[in-house]
């Protein structure tokens, strides 16, 4: 049950972009599961994509292909089969979709990306996707984003999509992005897919700079394992129809307008991600403030975000803040000076000199550990740097949900 | 429910260690929870401590008092307080105990080492655990290891020892340890300690050398996160009261006897540990092999020991490779060849040349998945070196103890 979700807001059309979504049967019958868009010509692609080795066929397809600079026409996307750890057979079944949407709509194989979300180890039921395309091609539309949102969940229980619209000297910018991914650590399940289009001119080297900070600030701030899964992508496109002159350098007068908007509309696709988490039952913004560095922030963040037994804490609502300070603890920092750290949970302070401050009651605790939302928020005093990660909390519904998964 | 947990074996007495144990009264009423190790004078004692920088007082005391050098006379454990997270009280608090200790046995204070085990930030009760000294100390006995093996116990289900004894030149070692801990990462119940005794005579260097190695390879191979409670520690004691010739150095002909004997030991201790996880249904161990370090394959076992998907799907007994093979992907490590990769389950291989075994079926899988043990082995095929982990899986008991615990 997703944690403070939302109606799928308004997702404004990109001039520019067409977006045709269809039930092909791949996995199940009757279920939107095959979604194309179109990019008008000139359109540029930047893409980040999962680190994991053993990525999927369609990812080492679609790095390929970017990477020859190839003028990217169409996005192949499926759910219900991530064509992962399916070894050469895979590589070739994600080249014969690709083939057959190019050979549909006249443009070379390498012009059209593939993205596969599902179960892994499974061939990729090639026929019924292929015989899908025109159905999908024929719907296209740049109204289709809602559709679109929905046709890429796997098991997410809310579409998730975010839209903005930026004036810029009377001018305007749209952007516009959908995701899926079911909160937490779902590699079998290939965790997040993000496709985000923009109106705007950007200068190639730019757009793949702004997507990477952008992501790194919100998808990667995530304990999705984002940058684990092994069909992982999030993919940003700016077809530069809007009118705004194009963004060449960081220089730029309105640049910031842009990563900001950018940003804004990653992190609530970010959030989304993480409120829509297997089994959660909270949403916790995880704060470290005040360190020497963005990576030992984060290395503190992540240790507390990924303790199993905060997490069984925060799902009890217990203010157990004993685990929250051993989890810091064992960060893997030796220098950390024990007697200035700070914990709270949102307005209480609850660690100081080394041990519980003793201003603290278990009542406050529990005031806070009661909501659904909060902040567990660390201060190092050792810095000027400062991290936040978003996390769920680990609950029965989460052995449920992936024990179950497949049975 | 422990996995494949036997009776508590015989427990040897050693030759010059005499061991009380008392109900003191710490958090329980008529529960063991004082135990006392009295030790020859002349005995050697070395020690391995948790690396969590939040260490616990009595944590930060035993291991000042033993770069000093002290002849460490006793060992003064209580369970039901972990004396963490309690600032300088809690430093005083373990002094004075110490101190009380020392008086009535007519010692120095530093020749008394506290432990500490059980709930983290709540003030040591000094007063009740001093008060239980004299009757502790009137019990000491050198039969006394069953009874303590139970008075250090917190969570545990059961109690946990082992003993060994080894003939060199018609003389005999004996070994003898106890140890707690439950399972999984539990850092707020000061996951570990183990307490081992040994009538050898070992020279003090070589003995600080024999435990690091013979816990490296146990206690150090569970994923009990042993190093990184506030608490854990891990004591290896010589008496020297054997006939045996001292051990001078790694060439003593009957140095690798002795380190077999101490590494069993350890191992049995540290398995029996992991087999009494919490919720634990399944005992794994994770044996990655041809690795070219020894740090790459511990990281390899470590990503598929710690990833709750494996975990739950081993809890399902759920032969979901899928999640085996993205855990190894997200690993770490960029230069593993994918191709030469295999994955066995027992004696089932599930994957090689990049995907799943052609030979592999379901039904293979489900059968070794059904056992209570079981073996996840990951050949590498990049060097010679070989390592093991032990686990368990991640069960809905897991969650509930750990989200009851405290309510």
């Amino acid at each position: 049950m997703a944690v403070g979700v939302r109606e799928l807001p308004e997702l404004h059309p990109v001039a520019g972009v067409y977006v045709g979504t269809t039930a092909a049967g791949i996995r199940k019958p009757d279920r939107k599961d095959l979604v194309v868009f179109e990019f008008t010509e000139g359109t540029q692609v930047a893409g980040v994509f999962t680190r994991n080795l053993f990525c999927a066929a369609p990812v080492r397809l679609a790095k390929r292909s970017l990477a020859e600079h190839q003028a990217i026409r169409y996005f192949l996307i499926n759910t219900g089969n991530a064509n992962a750890g399916t070894g050469a057979q895979g590589m070739r079944d994600a080249e014969v979709t690709c083939a057959a949407l190019a050979q549909e709509t006249g443009v070379s194989s390498a012009q059209v990306l593939p993205f596969s979300t599902g179960v892994i180890g499974e061939p990729l039921p090639v026929e019924r996707l292929v015989a899908g395309l025109p159905d999908a091609l024929a719907n296209l539309s740049a109204t289709g984003w809602k559709n679109a949102a929905q046709g890429i969940l796997t098991t997410d229980t809310v579409a998730k999509g975010c839209s903005r619209q930026v004036e810029v000297d009377g001018q305007r910018w749209t952007l516009t992005g959908i995701a899926k991914g079911s909160g937490m650590i779902r590699p079998d399940m290939a965790t997040m897919l993000a496709f985000i289009a923009t109106d705007a001119a950007v200068e190639p080297g730019l757009l793949r700079a702004c997507l990477r900070e952008a992501s790194d600030a919100s998808f990667n701030r995530i304990t999705v394992d984002g940058d684990t899964s092994t069909n992982d992508a999030c993919m940003l496109v700016a077809t530069g129809k809007s009118a705004v002159p194009t963004l060449n350098d960081r220089n730029d007068p309105h640049y910031a307008a842009f990563m900001h908007a950018l940003t804004e509309v990653c992190t609530d696709l970010a959030q989304q991600i993480v409120r829509d988490g297997e089994g959660a039952t909270k949403f916790v913004s995880i704060q470290v403030e005040q360190g020497a560095s963005s990576a030992e922030c984060l290395q503190v963040a992540y240790a507390v975000a990924h303790s199993p037994l905060v997490k069984t804490a925060l799902f009890a609502s217990d203010p157990n803040w004993g685990r929250i300070l051993a989890a810091v603890g064992r960060a893997g920092f030796t220098e950390l000076d024990l007697d200035a750290i700070e914990i709270w949970l949102d307005e209480v302070r609850i660690v100081r000199d080394g041990g519980r401050d003793p201003d603290y009651s278990e009542a406050q605790g529990q005031r806070v550990m009661d909501r659904d939302e909060l902040t567990i928020r660390i201060v190092l005093a050792r810095g000027k740097v400062n991290e936040t990660v978003w996390t769920t909390d680990l609950s029965h519904d989460y052995v449920r949900i992936n024990a179950e998964y497949r049975s």
